[in-house]
């Protein structure tokens, strides 16, 4: 039994998809961080279901992806229908677009429901043992110590919590639960993943702005027994007097359906959703697709709910306590993007407290965890918005409008157009010369350094976002592998070096220089490197050359690249060789695709989180140093934990 | 505690990779059967590591694939070194190859120590939950009733088997076994398992032919730290005077190590393997690549084997008492075919016994095990005897002469070249139009039916090899899927329809003169499917139909293509589409691939190890239904257990 008062670096209020996530990264980086969940279990059937290619990027890079990719349903495609111009009883299907997210990434947009996500960082936590959802427990009481707030090595947050009743079924025992009934917890930084009706939202008096819409939609997951043609790909339904419906297909012959129902005058005034039946949704949308019929004989869950666009102010208090998910925004679900936007809230923010907590990165790059995910959930709201407007015109809407507006979403939609920055983490890009012009709304220019990223030696990578993946060689083993694959969510930074054609005497010698550096003892690799710890356990130099793989050996590449170790030898997944114009097999040009020049060259600085934060020659590594003097804790010399005990 | 006579329909003994996937099989087809094996666990490290990509294929079919792709080392190229002719203490590189095994299916060829493959089977019986592995049984004699091997409902096998004493370690329990000590088990198939030195082999008297050879191979997997440039591809190095070693990297940094030792004049009789030591092998393999340096600091595993070319005349007695793997072919290493052909050979007998046994198929067609898999083996070790040779010559031998050895082993080696028939499962080709050249050894020609399969309708569907997998679209979801993916080892027979552009009269008229055949009283469907089951349970229908998507619903194909069950609807995994010259993204044209015409089509008949059988055209449904009426049994009217009981 655990005493009355235990002490911990970060709790986690909340166990969906958000706060599973945030454990994850807790349990990968080894924080002493623990995660209570007021339920007995996890979702069994229904509510959110739809990933995005940067959240499969996200699962892939904890090693969760594959279970996932070979379960869901991959959308593919997406059908309009709406009333024939001839006969408006009739439906006919007015465009087919492809959804094409794989094209931003290695994966199709994809749907499952979320309990069988919920379980997949569940069986991750299990085999990594060191982070377990304690069930049932309720949390009674918060109080902050506003005069400790400013020390980051203190535990300002006390929390109450107390062992709920048993389940009803009786049967129920988590064995993960360390509390016996009513107990306190001192923790350093808080983190509220609990909901639309967060508990933590409430108790730091923070108000949501924004409200409740006068949208109500019935939600259902059948196994429709239909002669309606499109109903395993996602469809848009508009029929001439029964209103809208989206579906959207699922695993094991499910389909999901979002059904609008009556709308109300103003905020749900005059319609009450609890009335509604599965019986009223079912017939309501087996009306909207009349002349088509549709019946069921399994429904696996359904609800009725009114659209929230809502959005918190600020997603903190004094970078203490953090509120993520539904807590701080929600919308409608007519983009399938809540549960992403959910959990890479808690995978932006994690990665982030885990480094302060263990003394690597300065306690300010917690503040960026607001302005970049505040921003991101404010985008999502006027889009839901424009969204939903459109939804609402329903059958008058033309295709061609349709289609300006996914162009414009899908990309941000995906993940993997959500840029960050400027801020302390990242540096603003050199005269703006960003190829890009997407609006950067809501980012606080000031909090930007005086460093400048160099957009144009790299046209492509774009300074902000997420570093897209390409297929590369492995030097040594001749291996075809993702430039993701190397990017693993283990907490460390990433010195990506792509010192072009060094089988060319200019890009050898700048790489040479570089590595002088990078070997000397001055550089930032040994001063932000703890003494007791390898070389590349803060940072990682990972090097992608241009060079023909028969013209050059792994062992003509300095050895600081390749690092060797006494009982291990050298290191050979470290250095990696661009697939020049296809030599060994049809695949990708990384350099040509990223926009790099292969004569020139460049380095990209790769936050924890797959972000690209700096771009700059590769003669410039005083810039690189300078970038890490700025965020980084020199360790020199430093052995004793760093954590506060 | 189990009574002291038991009865099984199959008895597997020996739970390595070959038992492993027999266990697999009798799992996934439902049958009564055990699997035993004589040590109190797998095999924790070492022995074999190559997986060809026939074998991945197969594991894929039972859903095993992922994990040990992700796990397992790549091959991708092979080097060779020799001596500088200008220096013969030095080596040089003289060529590098690819191995392009990825070219015949979805995988690369890889490696990964064999305890972590058996890992995987045993957690697939785990999940399945119907046969476990019961060990520390020994297997004490064996029993052939004479009488009553004919008849394939009874049990003519008894063998008994006992309990061993626990190990020395006392605290190994089996909770899967259920022998107290000694007890009798009746069945009516044996299959040995039991590698080189098989019980059952011997129970049965059978006399393996072939013997010890002179070469003697020392074998180890380190880490090994070395400034040798290529040790992480495959190498075959040979030196000027120390002799010759090849090298297969792996995973987790280790590499195997096959080091040639002193030759003996003949059968091993002046070279004592016994004082052979890790050292010995390890100075060797250091002398052999001087001047490079080799060390290392850890030895995974070693052992040194004396190479034996031996096969078994029959792999049978009396279509009673099979043999698989090691038990009846050995030979040497050097291909990395070993557990490959081992594991391909009771796939390939599992489903006939789970067809017999379950009063599906005829019993005579459990005789084509041997046909099928005696001469794989004695192709395999004519291979290996050129390789040998091949090897021993060591320095002398040039490049030229190895590239055309090695491509004409790749195709079989890979497992995708192996071809079978003709025989009563696998009718001759018209005219021997067959297209391939290779020679068909070691088949009964005469046991081949007087049907003929019309090769020339698919020039690339191989009759006897298996199916070629390429990526089509499903019709209903748009996704984009491997035609491998619907051909899980489930025990169904495949009639794969392939009625080219049916957007096009002809085509059209042709699939429905089809269906209706299929959709009749006396439809083979109908007879040879049991009454109480779904008329997809003995052999599926699958289409793929080269119209295109935007041209036809899936409603336009007749409805036995994509059935309706009153309960669930429509089945939407039945039918597909061939993406035509890349109209719904750049992949393959499975029609042009497989040459298939798409205004001609054709049908093939799948079985349940994906190997073709048979293919005639869209109007000969008449020569299917003779093809099974000359294997399977009718099951009209029969509403009873068929299995014996």
């Amino acid at each position: 039994m655990e005493p009355k008062v235990t002490y911990s670096d970060l709790v986690i209020v909340g166990a969906g998809p958000a706060g599973l996530m945030a454990a994850s990264w807790a349990s990968r980086l080894g924080l002493n961080a623990r995660i209570l969940d007021d339920k007995p279990d996890r979702i069994q059937n229904g509510r959110a279901d739809g990933l995005h290619v940067r959240t499969m990027e996200i699962l892939d890079s904890f090693g969760m992806a594959t279970r996932i990719n070979e379960a869901a349903y991959h959308l593919r495609e997406i059908c309009s229908w709406n009333p024939d111009p001839e006969d408006e009883n009739k439906l006919q299907r007015t465009q087919r677009i492809l959804a094409k997210e794989e094209e931003y990434g290695r994966f199709c947009q994809q749907d499952v429901h979320q309990g069988f996500i919920e379980q997949n960082f569940l069986d991750f936590l299990e085999r990594e043992g060191r982070v377990h959802v304690e069930r049932d427990i309720k949390t009674t009481s918060l109080r902050l110590d506003e005069d400790s707030m400013v020390d980051h090595k203190a535990y300002p947050i006390t929390l109450r919590v107390s062992r709920q009743a048993p389940a009803s079924t009786g049967d129920i025992v988590d064995t993960n639960c360390k509390i016996p009934r009513l107990r306190k917890i001192k923790t350093k930084y808080l983190l509220g993943t609990d909901g639309g009706h967060s508990w933590t939202r409430e108790q730091i008096g923070l108000e949501i702005a924004g409200g409740k819409t006068k949208a109500h939609f019935g939600v259902m997951d059948i196994i429709p027994i239909t002669d309606f043609p499109d109903i395993r790909v996602s469809c848009s339904i508009h029929s001439a007097k029964t209103g809208s419906m989206m579906t959207v297909p699922r695993e094991n012959r499910l389909v999901r359906f979002y059904i609008q129902l009556a709308e109300t005058g103003s905020e749900g005034d005059d319609f009450d959703t609890a009335k509604v039946t599965l019986e009223m949704i079912a017939q309501k949308a087996a009306k909207i697709l009349s002349p088509f019929h549709l019946r069921y004989e399994y429904c696996d869950w359904w609800s009725v709910y009114t659209v929230g666009q809502q959005c918190a102010p600020r997603f903190d208090r004094d970078n203490r306590v953090f509120l993520a998910g539904d807590a701080v925004h929600t919308h409608s679900p007519t983009m399938g993007a809540g549960m992403n936007v959910s959990m890479q809230d808690t995978y932006n923010l994690v990665w982030k407290l885990g480094q302060v907590i263990q003394g690597i990165a300065q306690p300010q790059i917690l503040r960026t965890y607001n302005d970049e995910r505040q921003s991101v959930a404010t985008r999502l709201i006027e889009l839901d918005q424009e969204m939903c407007k459109f939804y609402e015109k329903g059958p008058g809407s033309d295709a061609h409008h349709y289609n300006k507006f996914y162009a414009k979403f899908r990309t941000f939609l995906s993940g993997a157009g959500v840029e960050y920055g400027p801020n302390i983490l990242i540096p603003r890009t050199h005269k703006e010369e960003s190829s890009h012009s997407e609006p950067r709304n809501g980012f606080d220019r000031k909090s930007s350094s005086s460093l400048t990223s160099r957009q144009s030696l790299a046209s492509n990578i774009i300074v902000g976002r997420r570093l897209p993946s390409h297929l590369v060689l492995n030097h040594a083993e001749a291996n075809i592998v993702h430039v993701h694959s190397m990017l693993k969510s283990d907490g460390r930074w990433r010195l990506l070096v792509l010192p072009g054609n060094i089988a060319e005497e200019t890009p050898m010698a700048r790489l040479k220089g570089l590595c002088q550096y990078l070997d000397s003892a001055s550089s930032f690799l040994r001063t932000y490197t703890p003494d007791n710890e390898k070389l590349d356990s803060v940072i990682e130099v990972l090097t992608i050359h241009a060079a023909s793989r028969s013209k050059l050996e792994l062992s003509d590449l300095p050895e600081i690249l390749h690092p060797f170790d006494p009982k291990l030898g050298d290191d050979y997944w470290k250095c990696f060789v661009n697939n020049n114009a296809g030599e060994e097999g049809a695949f990708d040009d990384a350099y040509e695709r990223w926009g790099v020049d292969k004569k020139q060259g460049c380095l990209v600085v790769v936050r924890p989180d797959q972000h690209v934060s700096f771009i700059c020659g590769v003669e410039e590594i005083d810039q690189v140093a300078r970038y890490f003097d700025q965020i980084l804790v020199p360790q020199r010399g430093k052995r004793e934990c760093n954590c506060g005990h």
